[in-house]
């Protein structure tokens, strides 16, 4: 039967996070200038900042000056509100960082071990570690975080995982909870860096974007109508699992032909390889198989500036694949952004990436779809968008958001 | 800056849309069970019914069978509010359908060209004698239309067509308005596929679902969140037109390896001349050229029937086609169902091709997106969805609805 998307009372809840988003993006603001950047109405916005300010959510900033009328306050987000925790969590890798209530970032902390960090009790005694010096840094205490979230890539959706993968701590999500004594949500990349977009991204102008992630792997973060897709099991996004060749390049998934297997940095190398076989960046995999694959990105600029022919090449076809398979995103979603992150937003590739993908989108995507699109280097990240998630829960747990499309955790 | 996805009046006008959907669905009901089948409070779907009932748009049927308490009142939708007539408009083919307020087809003619109908004025002609004829077979009159809808294939976004294809008659729509003297709405076949199966198929029972319709051209239409996805220009759903094999077979459209190009019915043909080149059906191109391709589609059934090898390697690689590109809808949109019309949904085909669909479709999507998904067969129609846009637009001109989200034009 038809279901309602949404009551009275989620409608206040959502007003709500769109109040703090464009609180966000301006900084600082007034109930009047809330009102004409959100489209509701100014008895709305003051009865939002009403709730908020209760909750300690937002701060007065004194009287702004006015050149008409009677002075008004200037409010915002209040940053000392408390503290949010972002972990991003891989088979060898942790990162952990520390945000204030207004997302500005506070400090970080990487941890790589040596072997795979795969019992469960393990992996919560590495976060747990990883929390008490991060939080050191950024000079906070266990009783001011109101929210710690956690990045899990992969198919974190299901209890399905075999125990000895980092994902299996959401198995155990409730020990961790308990070791650390906080709320703690967990999500998938994509709708990290979706969920950033919407609250520090290209989401504050327009309804319609994709944010996609390059990397090891890659993906998207959509944003539909003001929302983040999550689609029906937490799963929507894995464009990278997406077809660019049928019965194409082996994936690491176990499928063909996937656009990961052609614009990851692995595919990157594969790709070099396919033009310079003897090539010293083609041979050397460990380049592509560290973090994010980096190494390689990095080596690869240095190559292309060196003038090395092959290098060039590999990352001109690399941008061609990845225009034609954003072409595909175009063509499904008709989004007004893509904001790109990763190897294509570095400064070493921009330059010569850009133009070849912005020209292969238009070209590729059907009819006018991409006639108005912006594609964007985006200035949000992952941990961000779970530290944003990690607000929208504490918004939930003290009452003031109640939206139905919660987070997977 | 952020903007507010819907306001509380929105959301009045959203609910009165889901009320009527709840009611379509359930053929008649009370004000109980409608507020248990939408999730809404039995004091709103009071307000929402008092509201349509006021406005003709519900019936009440009369007390309903109890075993305790007092009788309650049926309701329903009343047919006999209006007509709504809609058109498939093309080169030389033109359809009209006329359904009654309830969405009940009650006529329908279809009218072929020998020429190509290209002069605006033509076309206005051509349309306002098929409405005379099909009004007359319905045994309506103009003055009991409340709406009209046309589906018009391809970019008829923006007014940029050259004005001598029948989607010139969209530059020209305020002259059809005067000529017809009733509201016209246009919009594409694949808004419309979704927005049948929002009111009539899986956007009854989901949230999330995708309808995919293969003919001639193919293309998806997309329900997220219980709502249409149009995308920034309109052009969300051109599914069709994304990649299955990059630098692949020649599309119509003019770029390479697109969806269409294998699964659409001339897609067919050239598979079955790739097994088969001296083939009878791959050799006759007209068969695949007919209205939406169905008479090779047709020819082909027989072919498999009668114990045509290649005509039956030619389906069935087909089906791995269309496998391959749906697990990519699956990839990026995650839903809970995939809604298939055209050839994948004729009986003489389903037996052969759905079992692969659905094999392929679980071996090729990422992780477990595709896990509960449900593979069917749609029992909507574009004409229908048209006519549902058409009634929605009637709610709108009576000011019950108020939904920003609205048709193109």
């Amino acid at each position: 039967m038809a279901v309602a998307r949404l009551t009275s009372r989620d409608i206040r809840s959502e007003s709500r996070l769109v109040v703090m988003r464009a609180l966000l993006a301006a900084g600082e603001s007034t109930r009047g200038d809330l009102a004409e950047a959100t489209g509701l109405s100014l008895g709305t916005v003051s009865t939002i900042v009403q709730d908020l300010l209760k909750y300690g959510i937002l701060a007065e900033t004194g009287p702004l000056p006015v050149t008409v009328g009677r002075p008004t306050t200037g409010l915002r987000l209040d940053p000392d509100r408390g503290r949010v925790v972002g972990f991003y969590l891989e088979d060898r890798y942790l990162e952990a960082t520390v945000f204030d209530a207004a997302l500005g970032e506070l400090a970080t902390v990487e941890v790589t071990s040596a072997a795979s960090v795969a019992d469960a009790d393990d992996v919560i005694a590495w976060i747990d570690g990883a929390f008490d010096t991060v939080l050191e840094r950024a000079r906070a205490k266990r009783e001011d975080v109101i929210g710690v979230g956690i990045l899990l890539p992969g198919g974190m959706q299901r209890p399905v995982k075999a125990a000895t993968a980092p994902d299996a701590i959401w198995l155990h999500l409730d020990r961790l909870r308990d070791r650390l004594g906080l709320p703690v949500v967990v999500d998938n990349p994509l709708k990290a860096i979706a969920t950033a977009e919407l609250w520090l991204g290209a989401g504050r102008r327009v309804a319609n974007a994709v944010a996609v992630s390059l990397g090891y792997g890659v993906g998207a973060g959509i944003i539909q109508d003001g929302a983040v897709v999550r689609g029906a099991t937490n799963a929507a996004g894995e464009w990278g699992h997406s077809l660019l060749v049928f019965e194409g390049r082996q994936c690491q998934c176990g499928r063909k032909g996937c656009v990961e297997a052609y614009v990851g940095v692995p595919g990157i190398r594969r790709t070099l390889a396919e033009i310079a076989p003897d090539h010293p960046l083609a041979a050397d995999r460990s380049l592509a198989d560290g973090p994010e694959g980096f190494d390689l990105v990095e080596a690869l600029a240095d190559a292309v500036k060196a003038g090395d022919p092959a290098a060039t090449a590999a990352i001109e076809r690399s941008a061609h694949y990845l225009g034609a398979a954003l072409a595909d995103l175009v063509a499904i979603l008709n989004p007004e952004v893509i904001a790109l992150t990763g190897w294509a937003a570095w400064p070493a590739w921009r330059e010569r990436v850009a133009p070849i993908v912005r020209r292969r989108v238009r070209e590729d995507s059907p009819g006018d779809a991409a006639a108005d699109l912006e594609i964007e280097v985006s200035p949000t990240c992952g941990m961000e968008g779970i530290a944003a998630i990690a607000l929208e829960r504490f918004m939930r747990d003290i009452g003031l958001v109640t939206t139905r499309v919660l987070p997977a955790l």
